[in-house]
């Protein structure tokens, strides 16, 4: 499923199979949450701003509207119109940054939602049953994130407890996925490594999921509050021991710069909430830096956004007609701004490709990764 | 510059030139107060649902960013990329319903700014040299727009001050129009009638201001407050005395039912923020009627807003996922609720003037009037 096309050093550059088709690697998903952009963007928008695979959330969709719903109404891709890949995460991080009044037993986590208070259960079969009816391409296994810090102690018995709920997640998916009327019974699962910062318990969880021999891994329980070295740091440890022939992937990761190292340090799939976040706010990516739009400065400006990004929102407005937009609160103000911000980090992934494929990335990283971080 | 193409009734098929196209008439104006469409609509969206032309607000554009801010941008049109033709209100109503602190005088009105309570002065003079930074084909005439019911000696020493102000709104822009560096030299003035719902100070005004041979005349003060009855039989009054040769405009109407009943009293042009107001609560116009949207019946819903409709957001989403996205707050639904919402009126206006076209508008009349409007 995962071909290395090249590598330098770290750093790889692939392609990887899908049944809604290929993604090229290393790459970024667009964030859907609910089954839709943030933002006003409509699937339509995804396929012009570059987007190759989505990512929705599976505690999301399950609360509202449902995940039986949505298979009734032929799976996600249908139901919002998005035929390119889809991946859902297990809802295991909303879990535990969302819910209120959980608990964790071994068989899974009770816990009230954060809609309507009503009481959910949630366990490995409960969220491989809502990715197969989401009918995604590529489902997440069920794990506990725990928070950093967290005590050594707790985070090994987490990190087993993962691990056998991932066993659960896998018999599960096989069993769903060989049912006659499955929405995409070519769905597959990617397991989640665990163990906060400690390189040792990071190794072990990562050699035992390993095992299992799944078509991804991805690498969960960072960007939660510990420093970008440490991140960094435990990238470079647990890397070493995850499978050259199956994709990576950094879970809610994360600035450009961040997405810059961490490919420098293998990594193949990155997702996260910021492009769309930021732009809602005005806080816009160029080649050149973070601009705030609603700045004093563009308030006469015909400039794009980013004279050097060719974004349907660049071609087409100035700098001073998106400022004037986000000070009247406009509704458009936020679509043209979340528009580019994607643009931007999908067309980012792509000068990373272009940069891997030419044996140029080292260049490029060090053109790049201080500089995309920065406010200007 | 407007042409009678053909005539049924009072009803009329016509074509109106303005420096940025034709527009065919009877026509709906699409409004975007702010230099944009509520509900995250771009101008590349405005063509795809048939927008012929577009109106802005003197007054909100006036406010912020400023109407020299615009003008410097290169005129409304280049700002926010609309190179339709475009209607700008003279500020007029907003002055009447919006500001606070209001006094009028011979000269013009002062009041305080809805924004940030700075004191502004708008009179005739200050009107145009707005619209005439704006740059829009057609500026409307300052008036004053009496609330209903108003005293009789009270609306018509009103009509008589806003004949005086027309005239100096004509002089005005006539200056205007000859400085070397106006934005659209071609931009016109048009009149208002105003009288509220007294049928002789209605027709003594319009003989009045129809003696000033300006390019179009509308009838303002409607749709305040007074019943559809009312309104009706006023522009019936009314009518007969606008010149034939010119365009027609009711101003802030209105229902789809109310346009159908004004066409055939002799309207040719209308506005109003009821689709797109509407749109944003979920409130849906189809070819049956008027349906919400958020209602549980569509949780399961795969047709369609409107099978009978084609616009771009009938041809992609269902209802199910359209409702899931107004219950989930997603932004993503109002744009495609007003999108929707707007074609149908845009549409509602083709029928209209193929019905015209063909001789079959009295039974198009019968046919739709009421359902409509009816919430189904």
């Amino acid at each position: 499923m995962y071909r290395l096309i090249c590598q330098r050093g770290h750093a790889r550059r692939g392609e990887f199979d899908t049944p809604h088709g290929k993604v090229q690697t290393p790459v970024f998903m667009n964030v859907g949450t609910q089954g839709a952009i943030k933002g006003a963007l409509s699937a339509r928008d995804l396929k012009e701003i570059g987007c190759q695979i989505e990512l929705s959330n599976t505690y999301h969709l399950h609360v509202r509207p449902g995940d039986r719903l949505i298979r009734d109404m032929g799976g996600l891709h249908k139901f919002m119109t998005w035929n390119g890949p889809i991946l859902t995460d297990s809802g295991g991080f909303q879990v535990f940054s969302l819910a209120e009044l959980r608990r964790i037993r071994e068989e899974g986590v009770s816990f009230h939602s954060h809609i309507d208070g009503a009481k959910i259960f949630m366990g490995p079969e409960e969220s491989m049953r809502i990715q197969s009816n989401l009918g995604s391409d590529i489902a997440m296994a069920f794990d506990e994130c725990v928070k950093i810090p967290s005590p050594y102690d707790y985070v090994r018995r987490s990190c087993e407890r993962t691990t056998r709920w991932l066993i659960r997640c896998r018999d599960a998916l096989e069993e769903f996925n060989s049912e006659p009327d499955a929405v995409n019974p070519g769905q597959m699962l990617w397991g989640i490594n665990q163990g906060a910062v400690f390189h040792d318990l990071r190794i072990a969880h990562m050699q035992e999921i390993a095992a299992l021999d799944l078509p991804g891994y991805a690498i969960g329980g960072l960007a939660v509050g510990e420093s970008h070295q440490e991140m960094y740091d435990t990238i470079e440890a647990v890397e070493a021991y995850m499978p050259k022939d199956k994709p990576r992937y950094l879970m809610g990761v994360g600035t450009p710069g961040n997405i810059l190292e961490s490919v420098a340090r293998g990594v193949d799939f990155f997702d996260c909430v910021m492009p769309a976040r930021n732009g809602r706010h005005g806080h816009l990516f160029t080649w050149g830096g973070i601009i705030n739009i609603k700045n004093e400065k563009y308030a006469r400006d015909e400039q794009p956004i980013d004279p050097a990004c060719n974004c349907p929102v660049c071609r087409r407005y100035s700098r001073a007609y998106l400022r004037h937009l986000f000070k009247a609160e406009e509704m458009l103000a936020m679509r043209l701004a979340v528009g580019h911000n994607l643009y931007f980090y999908n067309s980012l992934m792509q000068k990373i490709r272009d940069a891997l494929d030419d044996g140029r990335f080292d260049s490029f990283r060090r053109d790049y990764t201080e500089i995309l971080d920065k406010r200007v």
